[in-house]
């Protein structure tokens, strides 16, 4: 009677280990956590880049004052780099909504490899874009705010305080989501070893 | 008996997947092509760099005629953006430089993660580095050849056309370094695969 017990019970160890392998080795929820984690920071980055995109696009000011001629007036629309910023900081918000299928994927399924890896390669594409949008309006501020002595431009902030504080803002906002998206890019990296 | 033959039979199988377990899959050499892709691109990263610091670090240019009180003289120390510019740059070209040994590294064991995950997350944080720099740099040089009239900023490239060139060269010599970037963290991403 004990031999006719210890079989059925030596082929279940075995079948469940059969079943742990097919399973590929699953050691620990933590890539879950991680997955939970990276949609989280994604619906932070969605607001930094849309606040940045929103601000700059609504930056505008008008002197009180004007000449007989024109106007003193300020927009995103007089730098080509704050033009080039509303735009792609446009363009990584969508990116952003759109990959939130795929980080819900993740989590649903912590052990897939192929949506990881999509969201690796575009978020590193779309790092680069947000981050030049970033540094390139990060520089003109500072211009705005500074000028130079040597090439003879002046800092046009004395005027446009409002425009300059705006367009400021939207710089932060952007380099937020520059900063989540290196975080991203981290955790998705350690969470694509192997267990 | 039968029962006393099963049994170990089916320990002997589950421990030859054990085994296979512990040994992880090793499906070709293509990780090591990738490797070595990697390192030559580094090479390439290092010279793009080390081109672009040195091309803006060098830029100076002094205008032919002068007043009676000043001297007309465009040099990278006028622009703070370019000043960070050298200082970036000078810098990705030194991580990457001191990246070589674990590229190597890489080369000779395909499989291991390690040195891989370090590399992935370094190169993120660099890449952000260059393309700030690079872009920051671009908003500068794009001003200095175009100016902008609302802000009364003049085109300074009329001038100093030697300077301009220069610095519009290390900006593309900076670009391309992002671009391999971009490419090195791509393939280690899909190298970091389970196979």
């Amino acid at each position: 009677m004990s031999t006719t017990i210890d079989v059925p019970e030596s082929n279940n160890v075995a079948k469940e280990k059969v079943l742990l392998l097919g399973a590929r080795p699953r050691p620990g929820g933590w890539k879950k956590g991680v997955a939970i984690m990276d949609f989280i920071l994604r619906l932070g980055a969605i607001a930094a880049a849309l606040g940045a995109a929103a601000t700059m696009g609504t930056s505008d000011q008008t002197l009180p004052f004007f000449t007989q001629f024109f106007q003193f007036e300020a927009s995103y629309d007089s730098f080509t780099t704050f033009q080039f910023f509303v735009i792609t900081m446009a363009l990584v918000a969508g990116y952003l909504v759109l990959s939130l299928p795929f980080s819900i994927v993740v989590i649903i399924r912590p052990h897939a490899v192929g949506p990881r890896l999509f969201l690796i390669i575009l978020d590193t594409v779309f790092l680069t874009l947000a981050t030049a949008s970033g540094a390139s309006a990060a520089a003109i501020v500072y211009l705005a705010h500074n000028g130079n002595q040597d090439s003879n431009w002046l800092a046009i902030c004395n005027q446009f305080g409002d425009f300059c504080a705006q367009t400021s803002g939207a710089v932060v906002s952007s380099l937020v989501s520059v900063v989540i998206f290196v975080l991203l890019i981290v955790m998705s990296a350690l969470a694509l070893r192997r267990n």
